[in-house]
């Protein structure tokens, strides 16, 4: 059963300052390397899947560094290109409480990624490879040139019976001003091309522009999402709704959309530790589950779980295995594995 | 409407246990320099204004230290005299659920701020400089020479129109046996000169000896508060209520007689990273609240949610920009800022 | 009043990954020597007893680290041999909201400690020194040697008129398939031996075979403490209930048998840091009540306090003192000591 | 004596993997702020005088915690101007014995200072503020905006009898191919301003194109200094020869070029700690010799010795005062100082 | 030219206390995974080759980080079974100057590696696959079945015509009292199936026990080493002389005898930061030279130098590349790269 | 052979920034406990003897920490008292090359050991345990009430038959102004008293105000020692010369007077990566060689390589076994234990 998944992002570098302080305050980061992509197969290659990575890295130190530890993860690089000069980074400073975590990036619109040469990856290779492949809508802000290796290779892999994986993911700060008119196209493109796609009830106001009736979150979904499957003939659309409490807190209710009816997960409400990447434990959970031959109601309640675990763990990329999340799913708390 | 603010107050180094382990378990401390007059000034530059600290440092790499830090806080040392042999010095050793903080001082009484020779400050540059001047009872605690510098400056800065703040922070283990008494007369001296008084109903009780037939801590408030404010020309009274509870989390209410009336704010309750110079936040939030023109109402829900935010960042001194405050005193909760 | 307390039992190394990072995302460790035996006589010197250990640990510099700890605790190493070739260890990930801690051993069968020779200790000397002797079930679980030497040195001190403690800590990985039958024999062995004893109803059903028409833990324990008492001449048997809830907090409520009845400590709910050696803290807190002459309703409310308070601090061996015990007893939370 | 020192150029975060490891092998870095204008400020305000910066940094995380570590050297942010969104990186990799150390840059094109837009600075009153301002040949580097402003702060200080000092500082990677020939009449601008040049033989000859018949180093400096120092009216030409042994020691030896005659410093061996910013610390000390009015063997001795300390200390920026330069200077080596 | 390099033998984890202190002194430790088949393929891998470990891992924690790391270094563990349930450990106290480092192993014996049941790699496959195995004496010493894969291993790979490096690496510790008789019939073993042998003078003298008139180091090479290739047609033999200095430096000359002559190396004398290892980079280095088809004298040259740098990295995993090697053979030292 | 020894001297917390750093730098710090008396227990109790140090320490935390750590090198705080309120403290800066280590002390003589009441130590029974007892200079600076437990102990234990050892180290800060003249009375009586000395050739010119005709070190040592042996009835006078040297090398010689003759150990060269404690290290080496039997030429040679040692461990303290010595005394050098 295990799949080969192909992810096609870019590897970002994360330099988060230790405990809560402020970067103002310290004089030390720990750094990581990490991404949508890499966070999806990070999670897949724990579940037992083959992941393979589809970006671009600098050659010398950074670019090393990164490669190092994608391979750490358990990432095949094979299909990671070197060149280019500049790897793109964050900063994170860890909230507390009523203190929201602070993200400051460097520029990368100059990195590597983002400046790989036309037609540099090879479409057909990858396409014969993966069962399923990865995008997320981060990279659908980058450039024009970023976009058009995206959608190719989409269609690469979808013309070879592959799965087509998009999440939405739509930040507002890399569209700019009148974001959603420009993003709109460039995603409605991807969403033709997607078989399983991750967004929620926002995106299809707002980038798609749909209108509803409804006011209520729940009802908003209901009304949209089998409106979003079916002009773009999507088999699975899947999100989450996220409660943010003021002790360090989350809240999080998983919903999927699939063979025409509406499941929703239970609430979960439990500490955070580290909250990023933990939508792509979400993702991957979905991913998983439809590759597992889940029912509807395990696939949201195992991607919300694995959602749930990704808090509880430094750093952004997923570790849990299989037996992770389904014990987590159990009603009983386990102390201490010995 | 940025003012300059001056700050008299001993620089103290304080030097903590990483983490929550106790002095015996471990090897190693993380240090900084605070002090009341320190965290307040800290805070109020944050919030926009000018600050200049009053003290007296020694010669050596420990003084060198204090100042740095006191600069990187962004407050002036030009007032800050070099001279005399040490410095004080607290440990801190962080508590945990129902095991309590503890802080150990080593002998403050021999620092350079404490030993200051008689009129080594330069009490009328001071007075002409800053449109407001700060002053805690922790510093009338020492001894009779630190408590003429305080005092004079008091008079100084009154004298040209400037406003006093007096923070009543009495602390027993400072003024030893029957310490009330010996206190009494030095705190009515300060809240002669005062405009703005941090203190609360039990000050009024046992500092000065008012008698009051509640026994509410309400009541009390609303009994004792206008009474100390006619007997001494106050203006504005404010101090907080403070709750700890056993889960890491403490809840705090504020609140402030001004203008022939006693506002509370909504009681806050947050978990606790740092708990140290929380009550300083909160000062600084009254002071920032005055300046600015707040009303009473939003002074006081300004100045907890300043001191509720100071409990969830590193160190004595408090890091939050107006910005910051108001953001956290919306009910929606920020998980990232990006 | 206080007593010469001496505790049979292995050291091992535990080995922790900082955090909340797993062994495969970090690269350091934060060592500490534990053990059942040093966690209670950690906590009975912290409680004003002389404690000695009766252990055995390799020379060289991994024997000479675990000494230079135990020392450090407060407890005497002079009856510790040194010999053999190795140290047992445990590798500690510590957990996070729902994702469990897990614990990964080393071969602790080759150890110094159940590699020990016949005869190896001085039991007629340690019988003399001892008030108080202290076993636990997982030094029973380890081979037909270890055992020999621990009835023997109970039987020792019970001859001279010293208490012999048994915890019956019992581990199923420890005692593999069908580990209830294989231990019963040993168990009773010791029971007979013993007059203080921390177990379970769940002990005296599985491992002693005893039969409960009862359904509910309370009731069981009604029922069968009083026959294991009297069937094993015991004087006191206490144990503990715990629950796990899914945001970092557990809770603990004790429970004693003592003069034929049976007695409950409140439920007390707490955040927790460090879990291990909370279970030897409560036993040291019943250890200390009866040495003090406490009620029985004081010991077992005293023990499950100190048991709390060993989940606010790091490593395994408890640092409170009858003071701190007694102060987190009272209802009001103390924030600072100064 | 103590005078006003202003230099402009860029701060950079400097990033350092912690010890001697790789990027690649880690996962932690210390940051620190720097740049040659930072670090001649903080060696010449160790040295008693008084520096601004003249910069510009992003608002935010990282510009703020720029801003602190300038202010903590003891630097005046006053004319540090804030805004543009990014800060030039570098990362560096300790090199130990005969491996070499490795800076990785990130790309500092697009950084706040080197897109300051056009007349951004108040060069009017820097220019009645500075006694000394000091450029450096990195800056020039950058862009044709960049060089305008260096230019315009040049002339404006020099207009109004400021002394200006400038440092050669040739960095082969930043000029590209040709980069001698592109560096030629930039350099030649900066020379024509300059009272105090930092510089060498191999600046005279590859981008000044100057021709010495001379085959030693020693020879071509007493051919080539006198006639650029006669061709750009300069009072003062100084640098170092530089000796890399591989025992993690370095040979230094000072020259200057003052009064007609070339004097050199004995040459200094010495082991070396962190290697970054001790150029900057030898240009300070001839900036500080010249302004003490000390003669030019004092100058260019004081001046290697002040480089000499920056090697021994950690980051960019030094730390040393008159008195230890003066006292690293004597024979007899200080043990420990209580 | 790159080519594919097998390594077969155990994984161990490496425990150092971080700095100087010794394990009685510290706290902390910081952990990796290497040995000597790992070491040598990671150094391989970083020369351009591509690297296969065979060994055996346990399940768990643990392994799963080993796994981790040895992807982290490139090299690839499709080869690596996992089970059993130990790992090897080692402890380090990094010596200084006159002080020596100290290693206490854990008990190895028990460990997954030495565990292996009977015929459990697929040798036909392996045989296949690789054009070089490599096998070090310290496997050698384990137990009978390690030494039945070893040599069946061996016997596949040299009977498809790939070539077999034994690197003799004997340590008297593993093979106890009469060490030199018991490891002599399966050295004879080894060396009779190697093409490329690491070893010196110490060896043929003690090992395979032949006589020698001669009494200097180099006279003894210069009779034995052509006595042991000719008896064991062994193509290349290679070796080092360590002269340890007392000042942190070490001495390193290389010898090789190939093409009926025997080559030495200059003697590098140079800092040394972590020595562990470095012999395998020597090993790595001969490997590559042979097959890049360097002459004796380059191999010689090349690998003496990779030995070298191989002190400067911390850990004992090299991480040279070609280009950092054929730099540091050149006179010049390069300070830092930019 | 193993003896009882004692020693009376202050334990200090020593705080020391990591690295090389300044406090201005910084903001972590190390921290251990030390002192005259607590380094050479520390370092006799690890070649094989049993140490009580006498002395007395705060209540609290800070008191608490410090008998861990004492107990945790192996010494028995059996006779260290509890009570006062400070402890003395000295911050330690790295010094590196040619920049000096910096101690700056806080204010010690307000310290549990500097007022320790009258008559508070039980020196009757003291002098009953101890074979040897131990005093230093720097006790004799404190104050009178110091002194006179001082010469009161050494006169109790010298009345039994007890050996006394004096280390002179005199410390001219602690002494002030004229402070020879100051102290030459208690340096006589201590020296009346002791029957070994630590000291050299200028304390017995500047303190003891003899006259030597001799300039050169050597011949004024081989001048004066006779004289002050003879003088006060000593049987044993030892010391060392030490060069400190530009590289983090010194240069160490002892010599020892003893039997009528003036015996030199070879002068060691070696790295220095922790020099305090080392003067301590030498002393204990005399100690033990007297208690061994070793001869003069033994003793100082084992003396002086104990010194060397104690300069290649983190700490105060020296750890090193007889065992590490005598290995250290040897040519050949040792360069992994494994």
């Amino acid at each position: 059963m295990p799949k080969v998944i192909a992810a096609f992002g870019e590897v970002m570098m994360r330099l988060q300052v230790p405990g809560y302080a402020l970067l103002s305050q310290s004089n030390a980061l720990n750094y990581s390397f990490s991404g949508t992509g890499v966070n999806v197969l990070a999670a897949l290659v724990r579940l037992g899947h083959t992941g393979y990575l589809i970006s671009r890295l600098p050659l010398g130190p950074l670019g090393d560094a990164a490669v190092a530890e994608i391979r750490k993860l358990g990432i095949s690089t094979e299909l990671v290109l070197r060149g280019g000069e500049y790897l793109g980074m964050y900063f994170l400073e860890q909230g507390f409480g009523g203190r929201p975590s602070r993200v400051t990036y460097t520029n990368r619109l100059e990195s590597s990624f983002n400046r790989a040469p036309a037609k540099c990856y090879d479409y057909e290779q990858i396409s014969k490879q993966a069962d399923v492949i990865h995008f997320c809508g981060i990279t659908l802000a980058m450039n024009e040139e970023v976009r058009w290796h995206m959608k190719t290779l989409a269609q690469a892999v979808k013309s070879r019976g592959g799965l087509v994986v998009f999440d939405a993911n739509y930040r507002p700060a890399l569209w700019g001003e009148d974001g959603h008119h420009k993003a709109k196209p460039h995603y409605e493109d991807m969403l033709e091309l997607a078989d399983i796609v991750l967004m929620n009830e926002k995106d299809a106001l707002f980038i798609l522009d749909l209108k509803s009736v409804e006011t209520k979150r729940e009802d908003q979904l209901a009304d949209l999402m089998p409106r979003v499957a079916k002009q773009f003939h999507i088999s699975v659309i899947a999100g989450t709704f996220r409660g943010i409490n003021g002790d360090n807190s989350h809240s999080l209710q998983g919903f999927i959309w699939k063979n025409q009816s509406l499941v929703f997960s239970p609430t979960l409400t439990f500490p955070v530790y580290d909250r990023i990447g933990a939508g792509d434990a979400f993702a991957s959970g979905v991913i998983h589950g439809e590759l597992a031959g889940y029912s509807a109601e395990k696939i949201v309640q195992f991607a919300v779980t694995a959602g749930m675990l990704a808090h509880t763990i430094p750093g952004d990329s997923p570790t849990a295995t299989e037996t992770d999340v389904i014990r987590a799913m159990a009603p009983v708390i386990v102390d201490i594995e010995r």
